[in-house]
């Protein structure tokens, strides 16, 4: 009987730090050595973490990046891990870098995963398929590889390949499944979005069922700047069945025996001999890796099949972990939050309270003469269902010297949206500081609605490390914050915050539906126009009404200036507002 | 004798104006009509503007763009126009986009030149060459083209290309001379840096001498965003000398009459013969044109060639154009400037005063208590030189306030950085007030040199709608403002500016150099890590000591958050902090 035993270890690698990463990868493979398997598989990049974007043109660390995987292969006697990092190929021969003597020693890079087994480097697969849509830029960094190393280890033959290799039905995989791959070790760093990890594994399922293959996918996890990964690491039998599932939004090992031998050789699937196999230079390369017999002490494992999450709690966990890391990651432990007394800041402080823990989390309440007893009731009374400090600092003195100041300039001038804007630069400032006296991270609390249309102050509501809610619509952010209250044994959001309508008290009995439409309809405009790429005259066309949508659409348009100097905000539908989504600032196109 | 009268129409579109850009290229075509022209060529992207980003995502803007071809190939019945705009092919099948249902009507897309004549498109050519480094992301945007249509008109053989596709020895210029074209005809949209031209024009004209052949190049003029196109068309004989050339940081229009009697049909260059022509599916496609013979009252011309300037008048042309473009491309006309008494904020305001004319900006002096009686004559001084007006608003008052506000919660807490962010806070709240009422644009004035090393207040002066000197060097600086008083009749930036030591005035007797190397030391080792991706071994090596090299690197590695909030700033160097640079802000790597 051939059978390998296999370890997918989703790990939270950080980007930039080898040497952490690389400790973190030598105790999974400890850990995959203790629970008797052949094979462990790391996510793609786990050396460097995902994405390092830039740090790869710097050469140093492409050289730091491969001493990391000398060290790595020296752990790998007795069994054979797939390590994804970065490989260099020749210098580049790009004429325009050539012509300009600059990047003289800029390698080629390749998006690669290493095998490692027999204390050596056996073999490196170097990605095919590389996206440069969305948020990925892989084009920028890497050559496509061209070699396809199949691997035949203890009686079983392995095709590794990465990521996007198995989006397509003519990649890499296809090559190396025709070849004769008995499993398909997939190693990916897919970034989530609402129901990703749902169509990525119903198409490692098709895939594994319509090539007759074993498929495993090592998804890397953790929050890294606008991204999060979701881990949701799969093993899917030849009939496409999950055999194994990893938690989601969590580190994991997930383990389980793969016997191969019910994997038919030189396979022919139904429809399969009319498909025109990948054309390319690539060229199958066999490698028989021999190397020190594992200790046979196993104990038969049931794979773990963890549950699958609904799609709101996946969102709300996800934000959480984007949180936690981007906090941690970047050094800090604490943050501190401007409470309005509205449902966006009341979400925000919750889902870091979930992250960072309660005491960790600190509320800075900052009335107006425009804000109401409700909101300073409701802020306290959410402090006290999280346990979270606020405080209370009033902004009128500042407001009223602010006046006197601009005064004379302003001489004669009606109040409008300056003044509003100044009572949000106020706030901000008055976090800011507090940030930079204590060492907290400001989180800001603004949603996708807001920030689609620019009903938000630049330097005021804005101003902070991250955007907690920066892609979450504000009829989702309703959603998430009953998700919430249902969990757990009582309601930490107050049921006034849900009821009341959302105001930006700037102003006396302002609402914000005295601006914008009201959200149920604000969010699919929004979605279509933003998301979708859809014209005016489409979205009117699904039943919106004329003038709505060429207002919204003409405040999108309006606010790309407030956008790009926003802090980033985690990634959770499927465009977000970041690397997402590149406007022009500059831009005389009028959606029509 | 075959000879064509050629006309480069060097223009200024704009991002996404298709209507105002197609209007001015008809103008130009009338334009070039008159002046007896058989050929006239335009910009890369000179319907679109450059580079028009997500706006290409959307199906309806690049269904007007064509549209816009449609109309100005009416336009061409006695001439010829070769127009850069975007085509579309058919539906992408990308695996990614087709499983997710998202993008489902979203066509492959190409940068493409339409050659119009006889009132129709008679040729497309797409671009082959995407660059996808630095500022380009065209691997986001557009598939390599094809096919390599060959012209015929009036007797002379045109091979169109884009931009790129003439940087390779091998690319698609390449073949078309093979195959016999007379004029290569490049048109382009190529990004300014400090000495950018000069190497164009370097390459052209040696890829001419080489091969052969006339080459024209019409590259596009103006600001957009952090980019500036700064014109210099060319058009370079069979011996590699320049016959014509465009007019730096300006619309111009160049004619010249190309005499293709001494082009070699069938030509080998030395050496030529052992080099591998490029290989690919690209295949030749010769088209003749017929058209309507042009009104034949042609006097003699002869062409202009203008100067080239020195490396620091382009700078400084550049950073005038891309102010005057940013502002008016963005509807404003006016800006406003934060005046310190400093270099930076004096240079900044010569330049939006040479950009918008003095009477459109506004300077505001805010002093301190540290703010010196220098600092407020120099800013005095400075305004009646420049002839702009100049009000005051102390901020003491404010800073005061915010000092009672904020004392409960800082109480037993030292003074630190924080009470100057919040000076340079309650700066930046002021000048965006006097924005928001007044609609200035706000104009910051950090230099590269701070920005790198985050020597500078987010949401203070960081505040603004464009940073003017973001890639200048602070050693720059000092160069641009001697060169700006060396011109005109008499200094506008007064001496004393030039020769106090730098300092921010956030507390008593502070200078730059207390916190950082003197510039002449820092500039250089920021241009070998920013811009060089030098390691800190490899500095060290320059000359630099070690413990200084270690402080900076440190600076500029823990100040990405800063960089990602700020303004776009005008890209002059090869690598400005912008789209350039994409570093993670979270990143555990430890440069050594």
């Amino acid at each position: 009987m051939r059978k390998l035993r296999v370890a997918l270890a989703q790990i939270n690698s950080t980007v930039g730090d080898l040497d952490g990463n690389t400790r973190l990868i030598k105790s999974r493979i400890k850990q995959a050595r203790k629970a008797g398997a052949d094979l462990v598989a790391f996510p793609e990049l786990a050396v460097t973490g995902s994405p390092p974007e830039d740090l790869l043109f710097k050469p140093k660390f492409i050289a730091d990046t491969r001493q990391a995987i000398a060290e790595l292969a020296r752990e790998c006697a007795d069994l054979m891990a797939v390590v994804g990092y970065v490989e260099q190929g020749s210098a580049s021969k790009h004429p325009v870098f050539a012509s300009s003597g600059m990047c003289a020693d800029r390698c080629e890079l390749y998006n690669a995963a290493a095998i490692l087994a027999d204390r050596r480097r056996v073999a490196t697969y170097c990605k095919q398929l590389l996206p440069n849509y969305g948020v990925f830029d892989e084009g920028r960094y890497f050559h496509p590889g061209k070699s396809l190393p199949l691997i035949t280890f203890r009686g079983v033959t392995l095709g590794v390949n990465i990521c996007e290799d198995i989006w397509s039905p003519e990649g890499s995989a296809r090559v190396q499944t025709m070849a004769g791959a008995d499993v398909i070790v997939n190693i990916s760093a897919s970034p989530f979005h609402i129901a990703k990890s749902r169509s990525r594994e119903r198409m490692l399922a098709a895939w594994a069922r319509e090539n007759g293959v074993i498929v495993t996918d090592t998804n890397m996890v953790g929050g890294q700047d606008e991204l999060i990964f979701d881990g949701n690491s799969v093993i899917v039998d030849q009939n496409g069945e999950v055999m194994a599932r990893a938690k989601a939004f969590e580190e994991d090992l997930i383990v389980a025996d793969l016997n191969v031998d019910g994997i038919v050789r030189g396979r022919v699937a139904p429809g399969l001999n009319t498909r025109r196999t990948r054309p390319g230079p690539e060229s199958i390369e066999r490698i028989k890796v021999r190397s020190a017999s594992p200790v046979r002490t196993r104990v038969q494992i049931i794979p773990r099949v963890e549950l699958v999450l609904s799609e709101l709690e996946e969102v709300y966990k996800g934000l959480v972990l984007g949180v936690r890391d981007y906090v941690s990651k970047n050094g800090f432990n604490k943050a501190v939050i401007g409470l309005s007394g509205g449902v966006d800041s009341a979400l925000t402080a919750v889902i870091a309270a979930d992250a960072l823990g309660a005491a960790n989390v600190h509320g800075l309440f900052m009335p107006s003469p425009y804000t109401s007893q409700e909101s300073a009731e409701d802020v306290a009374e959410l402090s006290r269902c999280l346990s979270i400090e606020c405080r209370t600092i009033a902004i009128t003195p500042v407001v009223e010297v602010y006046g006197r100041s601009l005064g004379p300039i302003f001489e004669g001038r009606a109040a409008d949206t300056t003044e509003e804007n100044l009572q949000a630069r106020i706030r901000g400032n008055i976090l800011m500081a507090v940030s930079n006296k204590f060492g907290h991270l400001v989180l800001t609390t603004g949603n996708k609605s807001e920030m689609s249309v620019g009903y938000a102050t630049l330097y005021g509501d804005m101003a902070g490390g991250v955007a907690v809610l920066k892609d979450v619509p504000k009829t989702m952010v309703y959603e998430l914050a009953n998700l919430r209250n249902r969990q757990g044994a009582m309601a930490v959001i107050p049921k006034r915050i849900l009821d009341r309508p959302p105001t930006a008290e700037l102003k006396p009995n302002q609402k914000d539906e005295d601006s914008l439409p009201p959200y149920p309809v604000l969010d699919p405009i929004l979605k279509a126009y933003v998301e979708e790429d859809r014209s005016v005259e489409e979205i009117v066309a699904l039943g919106f009404a004329r003038d709505t949508v060429a207002h919204v659409v003409g405040l999108v348009d309006r606010s790309e200036y407030k956008r790009r100097q926003a802090p980033v905000g985690i990634k959770i539908t499927h465009r977000g507002l970041g690397k997402d989504r590149r406007m022009p600032i500059t831009n005389g196109y009028r959606s029509s």
